[in-house]
């Protein structure tokens, strides 16, 4: 970084939108806001250089959406609409004031299209690791909020999309294979936008009852969302939404354990099943893959037959499953 | 890191603090709570190793409670009670989960000492810098916010407390010192309790407009409220709390330009000068230290005379001041 930390702090100010409710934005101790009762969610997830991103893969562009997105995926996840968030970035020696400009103008751009405004953060040094991390604060807008914890027995399991998209995105750049034809999967890698329209079509019509996002691949994901609500879950092999390209190049565990696809996985009664075929007869894309049962773990079912996935999914620090 | 992410969210968990104010807590994609009408501060603040603090000086458990206190010192400064907090932890591989535990311990010492609930965040890998990244929610309880912006011309100028302890305690680190008989510097420096008695004294009377706390040293800090109050400054170099140890060392400088000691510097017009020197004679630290006047920057006068401080304070990033 070539500018003082006052330059950049007046630089990042202009990314910044305007709101009645925000009664003092970025530049004093903290933001002021004016908030109406009601119950809140607030979530904070970070993005870090050499474990999450490589800037080789991913442009500071990129890593500003993504980061922003991420607190998305999990403020929808519990029923809330994002309205705030604050942002700290360390920034290494190697980053330019334009690296940050580009960084900051990802964020609002992914920002405006939910209608959340940043109000603050911090700016420090890093010696080698550049990290972003955001909190966000929503509105929760369901009755009740959608909780990993909230999956009963006999539930169907849905998800919002394809998944592995995002896995095999990353395995392009790592192979160094040509992105041409392929962006899509390039783009759910770097910039995985929420499903934000299938999910107001959920939250509107009342479908669920546990929802979270798949960062860790689904079968980590779907494992958690069990343990929390002291289930178990049957998922069958041939009902996930797999790209055709996946299967065709024998790539279908990265459905299962690839990570970073911020689709949404639910439960929901099968009492309402009617209404979500309604829901997908409308052209929304979501899968109905298994069944919440007594017991524990997640049983992945291939024709009939149990499955055993060769990977689970991604996992930070010592992997003692 | 020797246990996996699970087990070491499982360990978290048991630094949660209940509320019946809190619907959800740590363990999901975010947490849940609610709150009544009203205007709502929120902090983010960042402690990135090799650029903050070194293990070596600090120990885990005294990095958890300071991590804390500058957020709260953050969330008093707008002149809001702190509520809620959510933690971020990018953890690199020197650390053990002995270390984290001790991390948290902190956090919960030094959020208890102000009703505040952890209630979530993140917990990520770092490959070579360790950080701990915090967001807070405070609730305002005065009229209007106390912003960096409020500072009036004829206002008179005041800190809470002794400035200069921070720094001096970390140059006992630095050189390599006995810390024996100085632990009140090396305390101030390692976990900087904000001045939560006198700030309620000040806000409980209403005696301040603008208010902000000192991180980066009185001369930069003092600079930056002036610049976002359109207003310049005169302080004077015998008035400032300068602890006499100080002095013998010739080390007032420190007083002027050292960071992290979260002291408050606050202006308050004339008008309640009386108020204040009530509150001074129940005994609370306050030093009235100078005053806002038109014109812009902050001139230090030393018996009278201009006095040029030879380092201004600290900033991060390239100094283009």
């Amino acid at each position: 970084m070539e500018i003082s930390e006052n330059k950049l702090i007046n630089r990042i100010k202009k990314f910044e939108d305007k709101s009645s409710n925000v009664l003092r934005g970025i530049g004093d101790d903290g933001a002021v806001i004016k908030l109406s009762q009601g119950s809140y969610v607030l979530v904070q997830d970070a993005m870090v250089e050499h474990v999450h991103f490589k800037f080789s893969f991913v442009d500071p562009y990129n890593v500003g959406k993504k980061a922003v997105y991420v607190n998305i995926s999990d403020t929808l996840s519990m029923g809330a609409l994002p309205l705030y968030f604050l942002v700290t970035i360390g920034i290494t020696p190697a980053l330019t004031s334009k690296d940050i400009t580009r960084l900051y103008s990802g964020m609002r751009q992914a920002a405006r299209e939910f209608g959340a405004i940043m109000i603050g953060g911090d700016t420090t040094e890093s010696k080698n690791d550049f990290f972003i991390d955001i909190s966000m604060i929503g509105k929760l807008i369901t009755r009740t909020y959608l909780g990993r914890d909230k999956a009963r027995e006999g539930d169907l399991i849905a998800v919002t999309g394809p998944l592995g998209e995002s896995a095999f995105g990353l395995s392009l750049f790592l192979e160094g294979r040509p992105i041409k034809g392929m962006s899509r999967f390039a783009k759910r890698y770097a910039s995985p936008k929420p499903p934000y329209v299938v999910w107001k079509e959920i939250v509107k019509h009342d479908i669920t009852r546990s929802m979270m996002d798949i960062s860790d691949g689904l079968l980590i994901d779907l494992g958690r969302m069990m343990t929390e609500s002291r289930k178990g879950a049957v998922i069958h092999l041939e009902r996930l939404p797999i790209p055709p390209l996946l299967r065709k190049e024998n790539k279908e565990i990265l459905a299962l354990s690839g990570g970073e696809d911020y689709q949404l996985l639910f439960t929901f009664p099968r009492s309402k099943l009617e209404k979500v075929q309604r829901i997908i007869a409308r052209g929304h894309p979501i899968s109905t893959i298994g069944e919440v049962i007594r017991g524990k773990g997640v049983k992945v079912l291939s024709r009939g037959n149990t499955y055993e996935a060769p990977v689970k999914g991604y996992e930070h620090f010592g992997d003692s499953r």
